[in-house]
């Protein structure tokens, strides 16, 4: 039996960051908008991380499953990502000129990705979702944008919603929402706004949070891809999520089709601080028209650090390796649920498995049983899809298995 | 003399980098909107920095008057901000629960800052602009929004202008354009938009780009002030460029006033990629509300060198010494300036120096000036202000002004 958690430090530190910091801990790393994991399991402040793991504050370590929210790819302090950060920064980070790493970095990028002529970089992946809209906009001299339900593309007010505070309707009134899946709907929508679309955004599968996630039908990237020609609309991938973690080549081309502009941030270099916006050579000149930028945007250590996680993940081909860890994962958890009783559900790729306990249509026994995984090691979360990281081994699969029976016979016995 | 420079190697790189990404160098770092130094005269691409020099791809070493366009402040490769970063980054960085050096890093700010009871991180200046504009509208639930003419807030749409690419007009029809310093106007935009004002945001004072520097006139931020207070609208002061170079307290505090809202970027972590925005503590609540996040908002190493490097600041008055630094350039360039028969203005604080030739109004007089300087080692840029970093030594003033003497007498001579 795994040793269970409590919090002390954890808890007295949240009150401490409470009086200086709005909500404490705020957005995805957040008790409140993010993680939904009950605050009694919950290790709000992290010490320290190497590989699969991360160690609280309370002196508790975790086999850690959400990798920072997406940007360990590679296993947290990768040897060769930071000896290359290190090397750059003993030159100059954040210079008055760029360094020539982020020419490296661009022809990687372009050589990688099949749908990138092109890359430009900023520093969330909000900015280059953003810039994708306004380049679909420039180009098009259109003002209409289709969303997919249960779509994140980051915090800029185009893509909050109307009842958001501080959004205002002039920022999402051309903005149409139509579910996932569903090209009937997408075909009415081109159909009642003729020539009035400028781009089609949306992720390479619905990994919203809150909701089973549902990966694209059969030929339904290939009906949406037609479409956005056919109509002379940018189709934009957001793959800030999901990239690299199914495809070096970019989830477009995981999922057999060719984005026009496809947006990258979380595992583009296993942590260190970039965002990419790729694309084709027909959308160069538009990018090269928008007045964007940003103080940070030309550093030189993240450059030099997403060379060295684009170079290792091919030399690994972790993608793979990400999909049989998570296929692993998969089955020995949803065999230990039968054991116990109960019914869970994996789904979305296996690389960034959605987990949800169906045998209770309030959630709460689903937060139950992730709470008991948490207070013993293993860092679920409640409504939010997990990651994979390339550094997780099957002893940390073993272990994350048993403990998560531990947790199913507590909440069984707590029934 | 000093030799003058040629890049064979910027030039032949631009080449290359102009092929994978647009504009080849963009933003404020790039020849087409940045620097505005002509090209023949330009060193695209830097290899190193040290203290108060950055070294070229082409081997020329220069004393640096741009500082990254602001981040470095206490000199290249601070030791001191290196190694706390350095001793984070071994423990972890972006982790999955944020480290207790955020909030270190927020107590800090509010012990420091005049006008911050709470601390929020982000990582570009426009997030925290963008955000203090968002908490505005929900705070008064109000639209509309005061710019003074000739601003810079960065790049999201709301603050970019009607006919630039990919912006609609939605994003601005709510901004009202005011002129510096001119109280009377802004009355004016109060009592014509009685109860819709929402903000009024501001620079500390007006260091726009291809205009003389303009400081508030006297009585003028306490003016705007009490209009803010008396129609309940948020004052909000974009401190991005300025911030921690007039005074470690704020821009506000050193022009006797304070903001509701003040946005940090730039000098705050000596190159390390963060911002910041600091408020008052009735706006905390509404900050919270927001929903506002990023990748990497919450990554611990550049917070624990945004701690080394406040705290060096205050240790070594940086302000003063930044002041000492500008004013001794200012007055030798003046000096220089009227030996060689020319007419310099140099405008705004002396830590944020803006030069401008006034015998020619067409400006290229003036860029030629540039261009002479920066082939002979000093980095000056032509319209945008420049920056002094504490590093910067009475040696590096004098052989700026020596070389500054030479492109005046080469100047002289080509008329």
């Amino acid at each position: 039996m795994h040793e269970v958690y409590t919090y002390p430090n954890s808890q007295s530190q949240f009150l401490r960051a409470a009086k200086v910091i709005p909500s404490g801990v705020y957005g995805h790393l957040g008790p409140a908008e993010g993680c939904f994991i009950p605050i009694e399991a919950y290790p709000l402040f992290g010490d320290r991380a190497q590989g699969s793991y991360i160690w609280d504050i309370d002196g508790h370590r975790f086999i850690d499953y959400m990798c920072a929210y997406g940007p360990n790819i590679l296993g947290y302090n990768d040897p060769d990502v930071d000896e290359a950060a290190r090397k750059q920064r003993e030159k100059g980070d954040c210079m008055t000129s760029p360094s020539t790493v982020m020419i490296d970095f661009a022809e990687l990028l372009v050589d990688t990705v099949a749908s990138a002529d092109w890359a430009f970089f900023a520093k969330n992946g909000n900015d280059v979702t953003s810039m994708a809209v306004m380049a679909a906009r420039a180009y098009t001299h259109r003002k209409k944008i289709v969303f997919f339900k249960g779509y994140y593309h980051g915090v800029s007010p185009w893509t909050q919603k109307i009842d958001y505070p501080g959004i205002i309707e002039e920022d999402v009134m051309h903005n149409i929402y139509i579910p996932w899946n569903d090209t009937a709907a997408l075909e009415r929508a081109f159909a009642e706004n003729r020539g009035e679309i400028a781009a089609v955004i949306g992720q390479p599968y619905m990994h919203g949070n809150f909701m089973d996630n549902q990966l694209p039908e059969t030929g339904f990237w290939q009906k949406v891809r037609k479409l956005c020609t056919d109509n002379s609309t940018v189709l934009i991938v957001d793959d800030v999520r999901a990239g690299f973690r199914l495809d070096l080549k970019g989830s477009d081309h995981y999922f057999g089709f060719e984005a026009d502009l496809i947006c990258f941030c979380k595992a583009l270099a296993n942590g260190y601080n970039v965002s990419a916006l790729c694309g084709k050579e027909f959308l160069k000149n538009t990018i090269s028209s928008l007045s964007y930028t940003g103080s940070y945007w030309l550093s030189a250590v993240p450059f030099a650090a997403g060379i060295a996680c684009i170079e290792k993940m091919k030399r690994i081909d972790s993608p793979k390796i990400l999909l049989d860890k998570g296929n692993r994962l998969r089955t020995e958890l949803m065999k230990a649920a039968v054991e116990y009783g109960f019914d869970l559900r994996v789904t979305g790729m296996p690389s960034l498995f959605y987990l949800r306990l169906a045998d209770d249509d309030s959630l709460m026994l689903h937060q139950r049983w992730i709470a008991e995984c948490v207070r013993r090691g293993v860092f679920f979360t409640s409504h939010h899809n997990h990651f994979i990281n390339a550094s997780l081994t099957d002893r940390d699969i073993d272990e994350t298995v048993e403990i998560a029976k531990e947790a199913f016979s507590e909440v069984r016995n707590q029934m």
